[in-house]
C-alpha cells in the first residue's frame, strides 16, 4: 500500500550552490511525519530533483532515512536525462534507505514510446524497490499514454502511476480508462493539488501533494474527507484552499511553496536560480492565502 | 563575424557511460575544418550537451582546441538547468579554448521571461566571450520572444541569435520582425536544416547546421549557393537533400546523423540511452538518402 493515500512532497532546502541544508530538511520531514501523512515524496519536482547533484540527492535521502527511522515511508524521485544516471540514482536511493521510487520520463531530445519503455525497464530492474510512473507532461514534455502504461505495468516492480488530475467533468472517464489499462492491483494516483479531490472522489487511490509537503495538517484533513467520500467537507476545505490554488495556477506550486516555507520560517533558502523569488506583492498574496487556511 | 556563415554541429562520439571518444571527435572536426565551414558548433543539441558531464564536455572542448589550432573557430554549447552550472560551463569553455558560446534556456520548471533574462545576463557576464542566444523551443520548451530578445541584445556580450527557421511563406516577415528587435550589428541566424535556405535567402546571416557536422562538403555547397542568392542552385541541391530532410523530420536529425556517422564509419558509438538506434529498415533508408547525396 506504499502508493496509496496522501504522499507529501517537501521542498529540498538548499543554498545558492545547491548544497542541501539537512537541518531544514529534517524539520520539514518531521513536521510531515508528525501530521500523519501516508508517505513522503522526497526529491519530487517540488523537491528540486532536476537541480541537485547526485551527491546532494544522496545526502537528502540519508537525512530522511535518519530522521524518519521508517515511521513514514519515503518515495524518492530518480529521474535523469540518461538511462545509466537514472539507474545509478535508483541504486543510490535503495542504498540510502528509500522504500519506493518515482520515475519521470525527463527528456531533452523528444522521446518515443519505445525509448521511454526501455528506459523505465532498465531502471525498474536495477533494484527491487517498487516504482511509480511519474506522468508529468508539464515538466517532462512527454505524455504517458494508457497503451504505454499497459506495457510499463507488465514490468514486475512497476506498480503505480502518478497521473495529472483533470477537471471534474473529465476525471471520471479518464480514471476508468486508466484502470482498464492496468492490472487490478496497480495503484492509480494523482497530482495537481487544486484538482485532485475530484480524482480521489472518482476512485484515485493516492494524492501526490505539493501543499502537504509544507502544510501537512490541512492537507490531511482534505484528503481524509475525500477518501471518506464526504463531498460537503471536501467543498468546505477546498474553498479555504482556493486562494492558494489560484496562486499555484498563476505562479506555479513550486515557486509558491518555496515562498510559504520562507514565510513560515521553515526554510531561509530560495529556489535554485534561474527560478526567481516571488515579488513582494505576490508574497503578500501568499501570506493572505495562508491566513485564510489557518481556519481549516 | 564569428556568428556568420555556416556553423557545423558535429555529434560527440561517446561510449555507453558517456565517456567521449576524442579520436573519433577529432576525425569529425578535422573533416569539417578541411571542408571549409565557417565555424564549428561543439556540444550543441546534436553534440549531446545535455547528456554529458562537465568533465567530458571539457575534454571535448580541449580536443577541439588541440586539433583545430584556431583554424576554424569553435562555438560551445553551455546550457544547463542551473544558472551557476551554466556559468561554470561558460568559464570552462573559455579556459579550454572556445571562441564563442551558445546558450539555450533549458528548463524543467517552466520559466518566465525575467528568469531567462537573469539567467542569460549572469552567464554572459561570466566571461568576455561573445554569446549567441539559442532559441530552440522544440527541446527547451521556452520560446524567446522578440521582446525578450531586445532585452538580451542589450547585454554587451550577447551578439547573436540562433532562431528556428520557418516555412518559406513565413520566414521573410519573421526575419524582418527579429531585425527590428535588435541592434544593426546583431547576427540573426537560423537552424532547421530542411527549411534553412529560405531563411538565408531572406537575409539570415548564419546557418547552424546539423548535417554540416557529418556531411560538410555538400552542406557548404548548399550554403554558398544560398549566400550568393542562387535560387536555382539552392533548389537543385535541396532536391538531392530531400530524402534526408524527410528522415530528419520523421525521426529527428539527432537520431539520423548518429546513424549516418555509423554508416560512414566515422563513429561506432550509439546516441546516449534512452535514445535508441534506428531500426534496420530506417538505417536502410538513411543509406539510400546518402547515395542520392553523393551526386551533389
Amino acid at each position: 500500500m506504499l502508493f496509496h493515500g496522501l504522499s507529501a512532497f517537501p521542498i529540498t532546502p538548499a543554498d545558492a550552490h545547491g548544497r542541501v541544508h539537512t537541518g531544514a530538511l529534517s524539520s520539514l520531514l518531521t513536521r510531515i511525519d508528525k501530521a500523519g501523512a501516508d508517505s513522503i515524496g522526497l526529491l519530487g519536482s517540488t523537491g528540486s530533483y532536476m537541480y541537485l547533484s547526485r551527491e546532494e540527492k544522496r545526502r537528502a535521502i540519508e537525512t530522511a532515512a535518519g530522521c524518519l527511522a521508517g515511521r513514514t515511508p519515503v518515495i524518492v524521485g530518480i529521474g535523469a536525462l540518461r538511462t545509466d544516471e537514472a539507474v545509478t540514482l535508483a541504486q543510490d536511493a535503495r542504498d540510502a534507505g528509500a522504500q519506493g521510487l518515482l520515475l519521470a520520463p525527463v527528456s531533452y531530445t523528444p522521446l518515443g514510446d519505445d525509448e521511454v519503455f526501455e528506459h523505465f525497464a532498465a531502471v525498474a530492474t536495477a533494484t527491487e524497490l517498487p516504482l511509480c510512473v511519474y506522468n508529468n507532461p508539464g515538466t517532462t514534455h512527454f505524455s504517458i499514454s494508457n497503451a504505454l502504461l499497459t506495457r510499463l505495468a507488465a514490468v514486475p516492480s512497476i506498480v503505480a502511476v502518478k497521473n495529472p488530475a483533470l477537471p471534474a467533468a473529465d476525471i471520471g472517464a479518464a480514471h476508468q480508462a486508466t484502470l482498464a489499462a492496468v492490472p487490478a492491483d496497480f495503484a492509480v494516483g494523482y497530482s495537481g493539488d487544486w484538482l485532485v479531490t475530484d480524482a480521489i472522489l472518482s476512485g484515485g487511490v493516492a494524492w501526490y501533494s505539493v501543499i502537504a509537503g509544507i502544510l501537512p495538517e490541512p492537507s490531511i484533513k482534505l484528503m481524509r474527507a475525500a477518501q471518506a467520500g464526504d463531498r460537503a467537507e471536501v467543498q468546505r476545505i477546498n474553498a479555504l484552499f482556493e486562494p492558494l490554488w489560484t496562486l499555484f495556477r498563476e505562479l506555479s506550486s513550486y515557486r509558491v511553496v518555496h515562498a510559504v516555507a520562507n514565510l513560515l520560517e521553515l526554510s531561509r533558502f530560495a529556489p535554485p536560480r534561474p527560478i526567481l523569488l516571488l515579488s513582494p506583492a505576490d508574497r503578500q498574496r501568499v501570506k493572505a492565502a495562508l491566513e485564510i487556511l489557518s481556519s481549516v
